[in-house]
């Protein structure tokens, strides 16, 4: 399985490939040569516990999904304009998954055709332009959720803010504005995404979407609060736009009570467009958007054809088919939810033990452990959680970091984990963090050059919400850049002032 | 292989999929259960002889691909965060094919991703935004294409051509404004270029890049002039531009004499940038930007990342691989060089006895049989060539006409294709020649609603140059709304300008 030596490898990947393209643990990658469940074995046969591939969503190389795309892909594998009963089937038992009125679907074939595609829906729906987005939100790499994703546009070589994109506060009751113990914390959260939207029609802007992922990841594994969602899609749809739930990361059973993540976060809140990619074809190039029949009408009134050459060709709907099939007949959503919350107690015991554990939060196997320097300012661990993330590799674990401090140790592998794997985890987390808190306050962690760690865009001009033991800060210190409806100058503040707001967060 | 009846599989898609994707045949589309090589086959088992897709391009199902996939798909598929062979191997498999200088790839999910991160590299690298386009041209259905598509963004639903697209006339010389008579075409082709890059630069435009179809399909099956290509490429340099060869619909051999069409037409043009994608891994989802180590450096040294989470994955590289392999060993360049020139020469034949032939054109197996009303005036026979695909296919041979008036056929199927299914076309399009001119000069042609032919956006608010039996037409009876660098206005003519000029085409 492996034709090259290691070195070889990675030498012809500096040479042909881009290198904008980063690869994990960047002075000392990883060679994968082959996956099973999960778990993937490097060139040696050395054994990783993948903790973080929520593309591989029924397991690595699952018998079964493989087994349909082997089928269909030596009988036919075509467009979308011959007639198929792989894309009725699969579109009839994926809109059965959610709630009626979403029932028109389009297949592509990536998050990223899905969320633009979203965004074409909602725009040619209300007749409006600008988008309402989440705070470190990422939507994908087209250019056009470049544009809407604050995790690229404010971060290295992003181009900032523009006009037609609005920021709503992250629903953070840990590190945000209202935190954990204020009363009707969703709600308050809403008010602040309508104040956003009151200033941005204030301006005479016309909002065509909110678009949020249902659980923010790259924004550091965030649960919004019950209640949150229904409030802002009122305000939303108050102001003449539709709801989006980006359900690339975290849909297909992993939030383990739910389908969808959107449904887990609010039972009340139902979005006009939803979009899913990653864990949707278990790694098949696949991905979709589905609507409501109003939206779809609207779309297609406009006489243009879409035309996606590879979306819902056989193969595609074959493998989709099979993965929903292996997530029934394995009860990976019962799963999920079973080992999420085993694992979510275990850290919360090591929470008990180890200081740097400021919060544990999760819904089923979509996890966040955030790393602290101190419990009560909550400041970010960030140069530990480096090192945590080194450390659990040399023990074959595969762990990853994100949010804004990157400071949140993220899991959200397959859905075939176990609690075995979950004790694994657990007691290598226990003995790492030992070692990493005693370095730490000894000062002797030793240096770790950036480009060692994980190659996330981390010099970020502006770092998601302040650190602070404070819970009730005032608005301004926490958002900065967001306005009331009462501010009348333009959505993109100058960046000196931003900087300024945000000085000494990184 | 078929589950449902017909009738319920129609039914469910027209409840579950978006009205916007256009099935063949509206009123009574083709049910495909399987194919093989250049066959397909419905429900009935009717075989019908495949002259159009250019995605199965060493043939549909060829199973050295669906094995390469197995075979990996079995073992590991994951990201490219983690070293592979099958990413280098492909990587450096795919730049030899092309000049030196192009030696960076990056692999994406379809032709539309390839040609966004396309323009977001030749954004970045040159620091501006513009983008040089030809008339007509389609590169893809994200947002950022669509501005860039004039066969979309001018056409039903379309919004017109935007303020940082410049469009330079397409170089055809059958209806264009220099035909093949006039020596030195193409040279006087890219001057037209060049007045639009001049007048955009003396308006203070900054120009990114020109894209074009190294061949371009959707607006007419139309082959550049040899030295056309060059001349622009220089123009758009001088300019500060990089130039992008969209190989996308036409690349991978199928020109016959080259691997790339942008080779074939022009021995002396290098580009910065290639996209590709349809034919590259025989319908599974996937493709490729390569561009110069200089861009793929200026891109990368933003800080920001490109994360393409299915993009290089093994089982795509495998199946791009195997793709290669077959095209060499089954020697499908040659077989398109020899069987495109057959069928050419056969349709060139059919041209001496049948007057509504007025052009046959092409390279290899990507073929134009452009279809007239006279063959002096060349006023397109676009109710004919609707009648003439429709008939076709009750010979159960799929064929499709494309360009602005919907009048040229269009052959572009698998490189397998043998000189028997050659004859099959021409003895079959012979008699179907017959009866359509017969019945149409009789008066007696049935109507077609529009619905039961291909449904490509035809009802063009403007579409493409002008059919006339002169050579040399006056720049503005030709190009209208294509400026001279004397004229001072903004790029968007208001549209009924615009209208006027183009009035009476279709």
């Amino acid at each position: 399985m492996e034709s090259l030596p290691k070195e070889e490898t990675l030498q012809l990947r500096l040479k042909h490939y881009g290198p904008s393209c980063k690869l994990f643990f960047k002075e000392n990658p990883i060679k994968i040569v082959r996956a099973e469940g999960q778990y993937m074995y490097d060139e040696q046969g050395k054994q990783y516990l993948d903790c973080i591939n929520n593309v591989a969503h029924v397991g690595h190389c699952h018998p079964t999904v493989v087994k349909a795309c082997t089928e269909q892909m030596s009988v036919l594998n075509t467009n979308s304009r011959f007639l198929h009963d792989n894309l009725v089937t699969y579109a009839k038992r994926l809109t059965a998954t959610l709630p009626d009125k979403l029932s028109v679907c389009y297949f592509v074939n990536s998050g990223s055709e899905a969320n633009d595609l979203a965004l074409r829906l909602a725009r040619t729906y209300t007749g409006n332009y600008d988008v309402v987005v989440m705070d470190n939100g990422y939507h994908g790499h087209v250019s056009s959720l470049i544009d809407i994703s604050p995790y690229k546009f404010n971060h290295t070589g992003g181009e900032g803010q523009k006009p037609f994109v609005h920021l709503v506060p992250v629903p953070d009751v840990y590190r945000g504005l209202y935190r954990e113990n204020v009363p009707e914390v969703g709600k308050k959260y809403a008010m602040e995404a309508k104040h956003v939207i009151d200033g941005a029609r204030k301006r005479g802007r016309k909002i065509a979407a909110f678009i949020s992922e249902s659980l923010q990841s790259c924004g550091g594994q965030i649960i919004m609060p019950q209640g949150y969602l229904r409030e802002v899609y009122k305000h939303v749809r108050e102001a003449g736009a539709v709801c989006i739930a980006d359900e690339v990361q975290v849909g297909f059973g992993r939030v383990g009570s739910h389908f969808w993540a959107f449904q887990a976060v609010d039972d009340e809140a139902c979005p006009d467009i939803v979009s899913m990619g990653k864990p949707i074809g278990n790694g098949h190039p696949m991905s979709a958007v589905v609507t409501t029949p109003e939206i779809a009408e609207a779309f297609g009134a406009t006489g243009m054809e879409y035309f996606n050459t590879f979306g819902g060709n056989p193969v595609s709907c074959a493998i989709g088919l099979a993965v929903m099939d292996v997530i029934d007949k394995e009860d990976l959503m019962g799963n999920a939810g079973r080992v999420g919350n085993y694992l979510m107690e275990g850290f919360r015991k090591l929470g008990e033990k180890h200081d740097i554990i400021g919060d544990v939060r999760g819904l089923g196997f979509f996890i966040g452990v955030d790393l602290v320097k101190d419990k009560t300012s909550r400041e970010p661990a960030t140069a530990e959680a480096q090192h945590v993330i080194y450390r659990m590799k040399e023990r074959y674990i595969l762990l990853s970091t994100d949010g804004p401090h990157r400071n949140v140790l993220k899991l959200k592998g397959p859905m075939c984990f176990t609690t075995e794997d979950a004790d694994r985890v657990l007691v290598n987390l226990d003995q790492v963090l030992t070692e990493v808190v005693a370095a730490s306050s000894n000062n002797t962690l030793e240096h770790l050059p950036e480009h060692t760690m994980f190659t996330k865009d981390v010099h970020s001009k502006r770092s998601g919400p302040i650190f602070t033991g404070s819970h009730t800060l005032s608005h301004d210190a926490v958002f900065g850049n967001i306005k009331r409806p009462s501010d009348n100058d333009s959505d993109n503040d100058d960046e000196a002032k931003r900087q300024k707001t945000w000085a000494g967060v990184d």
